[in-house]
């Protein structure tokens, strides 16, 4: 997990894949912002999302399936309904057989990002339930996000 | 509320205002397909967006809001994440302090609705609850919704 | 589906199976009550919690599994976290192959219900996802609460 | 934030307050487990039924109020609906304006957390949402959950 200053300074041109969401009334809670719980249903779309669009992953018939083990969030400022959000993602670590997530969640007409966050998946065989090797289709798409922004980052840099 | 046969005919053309939705992962439930509940979620998306859009409404901030009463569902087609939705929204009625909205959730690609149903604001005065007239341009806002599907539905009698 | 004025006169003894269900944070709108789409996710809750302890369903194992085709709910009086509930159910219609579920939603103090609705679940196989009798345990666990019901109703009418 | 290992350590007996809350069909993902989203909407559930119950908090009226600017989870075992689930809170770290709580999930019949997170409040003006200092009932509150910990966790090192 990166610190509080990295995840505040990032930029869309630090991610790699991105998806339009829009808010819902009910992500609203009481105190009229978007609840702190959404955010992570968020994350959850665009992870699955990419691995289902761009690694072939199949959530009822792939032998391998990635299960949350931790996860956390920064929040920078609020963001409401109907607001129209740009989920952006990126690989901040991919080992044998687990992979962390970073997403941030940017207002439509936003360059600073609202919240920063993400998850470490951990990939099992689905029916043993057992940690699995990333591999084939699953693993190629990751690199994509992982070196993607490697790259990014240094160009950055100059 | 319409029958069930009136609903199932429903396509596009018979509604007023569309928003395009995407699923999320969580819309799924364990049987692998969009809950029930979720829908409920989508009609007050597609309210509110347009009460909030298209009407002046602050929900925090208006005199009076909406409140309601009774919903319904009717579901022909099953939908997954991570689909994306089209929603599209109608007035069916419009009274003095009450409005029923009747909303079609398609997939993208699809001229037959997965579902249809609706619900019935009465709007109250937002301190008191008290029930309070329905004016100005939440008022114009919805007859617009009224007028141009009555309009539609004679048209598709010829 | 039962008219609204026989729904708004429900009490407690109308019905056959109880749990109790804690409110959440999020459950609450911006509007400060408990959102109208939450009692959806109540009514699933209630009728697969009956499934699954009295009817021996497995969600993940059991051959035939219930899919909702309509549901409906009438509003009467608001609630708001962090009240407890009180979730009733009944069984209103028992066919070949589908069940209509009919569930009041109490405040913990309360006789009168706060909203009364349901759904009306067709059971299938779980593969083909065909239309599949409703046998053995689900049917006798859903006839419990049909007779019930019945021989209520009619004492309650003397 | 506590360490992985602290927080797998943890046992009832390290928490002061308790709340029994059962899951929903819809907490279940498609995976057929409580899906990593709903813990946050669980732990929003404890602090603030503890706001409201043992700190007279009044999420529409009260002065100042709590928003959320970091949270994490880490999760040690699956859950899944229909279990009942018994949530404990801990204070950790309680500032001037901020606090930190600590939440864990157990399932209902056993000992060891199937999950443990927490977030960090900030406590603002309800107008302004300028930064406020927990006062009052608030603090008093609050520091029940912190000091009785700490005498816990000192007797727990005898």
């Amino acid at each position: 997990m990166q610190d509080s200053t990295t995840l505040k300074s990032r930029r869309r041109a630090d991610y790699g894949y991105f998806l339009k969401y829009r808010t819902r009334w009910s992500d609203n809670d009481q105190y009229s912002h978007i609840n702190n719980s959404v955010y992570y249903h968020l994350f959850d779309s665009i992870v699955n999302a990419y691995l289902i669009a761009q690694c072939s992953l199949r959530p009822q018939a792939s032998q391998s399936i990635g299960l949350v083990v931790s996860s956390h969030c920064q929040f920078f400022s609020p963001l409401s309904f109907p607001q129209v959000l740009d989920l952006a993602l990126r690989v901040n670590k991919l080992g044998k057989s687990s992979v962390t997530y970073e997403v941030a969640v940017f207002s439509e007409d936003n360059e600073y990002p609202a919240a920063v966050g993400g998850y470490t998946h951990v990939f099992v065989d689905s029916s043993s339930r057992k940690s699995a090797e990333i591999e084939g289709q699953i693993r190629a798409g990751l690199e994509k996000l992982f070196l993607q922004d490697g790259r990014k980052k240094s160009q950055s840099k100059l």
